[in-house]
């Protein structure tokens, strides 16, 4: 089989194709023939070294992906041959709150990822696919859904009338978007372009903010929300944009920080305003498999399409890299097999 | 000014119209002009003496209703004249946690109620009414839509994709069923009419089951749901439900018990399926004024419409009690002035 | 080795001593010299037939045991052979929210359980003891310990200054009071007999009541929390109690409903008292493996001691079951091998 | 009545000891005689400009005390004459979440505080004072009491066995010591002074890290509790510490930030840490009333004494906010009238 590595040094120039033995699936385990991944920032991270220094290689990369179960391992009876699955981003992750023993399970560092035709993995590891998702749709969800659903119902409780304020048009942004819709909130959108938030308006934004033409755009918050700020704020600018956050939370309000994919540090948190707040600031570390489950569950029942910018062929995984890199997109990248 | 009064003993045959004069605001008081109330389970048992024996007669009926401001005591500038209110059903639940203390001030029992041209409230006990409700609409919210809310939304945390069961299609059953829609669940529906079944699904309703023909509801619950059983169960009937509700539930799941308006006793409630169910039990006493300002933000944002079964001119009052206690009907029962 | 079993019908006639084979650890799996176990109500519904009618037999009865880890099965490598450890009662329930697959995975019906010389578990299954307690003591924390730890801490959050009211002085009853005491709650105990009131106030009880001289314990509760009524009842008695429960406790407040000790049925539950003190009604079913390692770090950091009320050999364990089943015990019944 | 105004300018220099007459309690007010007050960091922040900028002068400084009723004004009727109160310092916030309203209504800035010696408040911002604590020690509560009950069980919940680090030991820090230990914890102090932690250690801390000596006092924290870290930490020093604390954190743990006494903007946050430990960074702003009211019913069933550092009599109030400033403190310093 075909997969593509992180061989011989960092950065996009080691992604090699190389030729490999399908693998076999041990006790409890499924072999699964790859038909979708998604990428994420992290998977740039990963790559050019920045996530981990110290990376094993070679390495596959890329952590999110959905596949079809083409051969069980002994004692693998969770599912049928034949049924499309996704891997779940923290492998040991089941339920219940995490525990330091988890973060070694990620998947595309420390331990092998997606980009490769055929993986084996534990059946615990793995959930059902919404049935009415094509494969890209569906390779976006392990990482860039679960950490919004995470941020927006499991940690957030975003109710109906609440306000939510989403940074940015990128895959976690689309998808805290899609689902603080889904729970009935009104949700405001930061983008650097004016297109790109009528992009965001079109899937159920109520109010834009091109953060480009109104640098204060805590300000534009506060008038929207008649002076009372947003109850939930997913931020993932991080360094540049936490204190605005702050300023435009309400009294008791909450900020998801989704920061993994930013990277970023924060120069001269202001503390006050968040005592004034009396602000909760959650870091969101993607999630369970049971929140996966509940996020599915919602993204059937409501037949949700994750927001898909554009799928590469398998042949062109580092151009899909590459223009990863490259910032400017809409939703999701998605390479197809 | 004209109102109606219990007086003289219970029963339908005790409400009296009587001519009292205007009553005048007193400081932090505001004087209101009704236009419109809605009628409650509970508005009959005040009536016939089973809510309260020793009730202080004569007291004016109805709790909930909606006017508008037509004079301000001293001091009293939370509103401004011509505002549309409605009183807050626990006058002095404003927010957090109940107390028994507030249990005294409930209108329409012990506090005189609503159904009178003109009443005085103080201006901490009221809310301000969503702009795009008619009078009858806005009356409806009170006590049935703030019940509903408390009960899906505040204690519930129903989130998307989530399995909501309504028992019946009274107020406080549509609004729950509004409301978990709002919140992204799939909402379950059961009635004994087939007409009325239908009516709840075109309000947003994915199933309905009529329990005339399927008396074994849980059972088509559980079918419905693969076996899994429901999140959360609004359960209305009391006595008649309740072990059915357990039955019907999933393991983990939550039950709001919302007796009040039917006032039932459980014969031979069945402890060990809750104990198989983790179920948790939940009695739900309408809500806070925080709640109310929570439910007026979903509704105006979803522009929702609470539904109005029949609307009755003021010197009608009493045929719509007895419309009320007849029990066939979809939705509330209004009164507008 | 030596084993009791539940064979060839129902009730204490039927516990047979038989001689079978050590067992083998397989892969993840270790073998548990017993040391001792612990009774509970339950293990009496298992051997009478009343917990499950239609039990597999040949079964190893009782639940709740601690041994030391002599052999390790391939890739068993969470435990040091010599470790004490117990057997979760709930093994397949690790961590978070319970499921319905989890309930037949537990110990003594429909699982093997550990009245035995040797048993082998899943190492997953298993946690460590804490290092102060006896091998009596250590016994009695699965089952009685995790579910007053569940309901007084994980789901009570019980916290300093509340009031407590915990139901008679068998196993779960003594723990909830030494739980919500280390939680600094004031503790309201009620029993039948001045002596174990006695008993339990030299526990840190701060209050009994005797509800065979004071019917309306519920009254008692009342008087002594000044009208407010209690935070948190623990509820033992199902059928009998859970009204009064209601009665006495605090508007807001909640009842953890333990009854699968009791299995009793409530007549004539009243719902408007539920409502009128907006009260929870938890069921709890015993409790996951993080809350039991939970409770055991409380456990260990105050060297708190179980309470062990009489202790029998392994060749008497008939005896003690008898003894059980006589019901008048403070605390735990051991079985030491 | 004598009383200290801010005057004509900001610093210790422009405190000034005036003549005023009595105030006269209006409806709904209380005349208190004040006792004795109790001194924090925000009162110095608010007599040196920094708090503040455009405070309006002259203003009677500092939040904190409690007194004597001797006076009712019209429909006072919740206390009667000599019942020893607290004002509470958030006075329009009761009970549940805060708004942004109750920000303009804190005692000692903008509204007038307490260091005269007659007060007048509204009953509505008062509490009764535990019985057993002298006038100095019940004076300390109202502020750094309830941000520490807040922070440790309000918020964070704190169960039993769970491990709390609290930094140094001023008038919250050992609060919280206090209140982690009620609530069962193990409680690590971080200090500058091997002697101040052997006090916090006769208060009940399990641990103390010398942070001058061991300047990776997180690391230390790390080793105490075998690598996982600790469940909950109290930060005081903002800038200087929230990447350590972060980095002392279990997966899942929370931190409380109480910066308003240090007032300090964080240099660099280290967004990846708080992602590694899913932390819950929560801003705590003193609390409401009913915080107040559950901390009483803590402090008073459990016999507590908050620590006082120093007492000074009234005529010495600018040597005790120079005493204050010097920063060389164990506990709180409190002025008696």
């Amino acid at each position: 089989m075909k997969a593509y590595v992180i061989q011989g040094g960092f950065g996009l120039d080691h992604i090699v194709e190389v030729d490999r033995a399908i693998p076999s699936p041990a006790r409890n385990e499924v072999l699964i023939r790859m038909k979708a991944v998604s990428l994420n920032s992290r998977d740039l991270g990963v790559i050019d070294g920045y996530y981990n220094p110290n990376l094993n290689t070679p390495l596959i990369p890329v952590s999110d992906g959905v596949g079809e179960i083409v051969a069980l391992g002994e004692e693998a009876t969770k599912f049928q041959l034949g049924e499309r699955v996704s891997g779940i981003f923290t492998q040991s992750w089941k339920t219940g709150e995490a525990t330091q023993e988890n973060w070694v399970s990620t998947l595309g560092s420390p331990l092998d990822g997606l980009l490769a035709e055929y993986v084996v993995l534990p059946e615990e590891g793995l959930v059902r696919v919404p049935g009415h998702l094509t494969d890209a749709e569906a390779a976006t969800l392990p990482c860039a859904g679960v950490t919004a659903w995470h941020a927006i119902v499991e940690e957030g409780k975003v109710k109906a009338g609440d306000t939510v304020v989403v940074q940015g048009t990128g895959g976690v942004s689309l998808f805290a978007l899609q689902f603080a819709k889904l729970q009935g909130a009104r949700v405001i959108v930061t983008s650097s372009s004016d297109e790109k938030l009528e992009r965001a308006k079109a899937l159920g934004g109520d109010f834009g903010i091109n953060y480009k033409q109104k640098m204060d755009w805590d300000q534009a918050v506060l008038d929207y929300t008649e002076g009372h700020g947003a109850d939930h704020i997913v931020d993932l600018g991080g360094g540049a944009t936490l204190n605005r956050s702050l300023s435009a939370l309400k009294v008791g309000g909450q900020i998801s920080i989704v920061g993994i994919l930013t990277g970023a540090s924060v120069e001269g948190l202001d503390i006050i305003p968040a005592i004034i707040r009396k602000a909760r600031l959650q870091a969101i570390n993607v999630g369970s498999r049971t929140m996966f489950e509940n996020m599915n569950a919602a993204v059937s029942h409501h037949r949700l399409h994750p927001v898909v910018d554009r799928v590469f062929p398998f042949s062109q995984a580092v151009q899909a890299l590459q223009y990863m890199a490259s910032g400017s997109y809409f939703g999701k990248i998605c390479i197809v097999f």
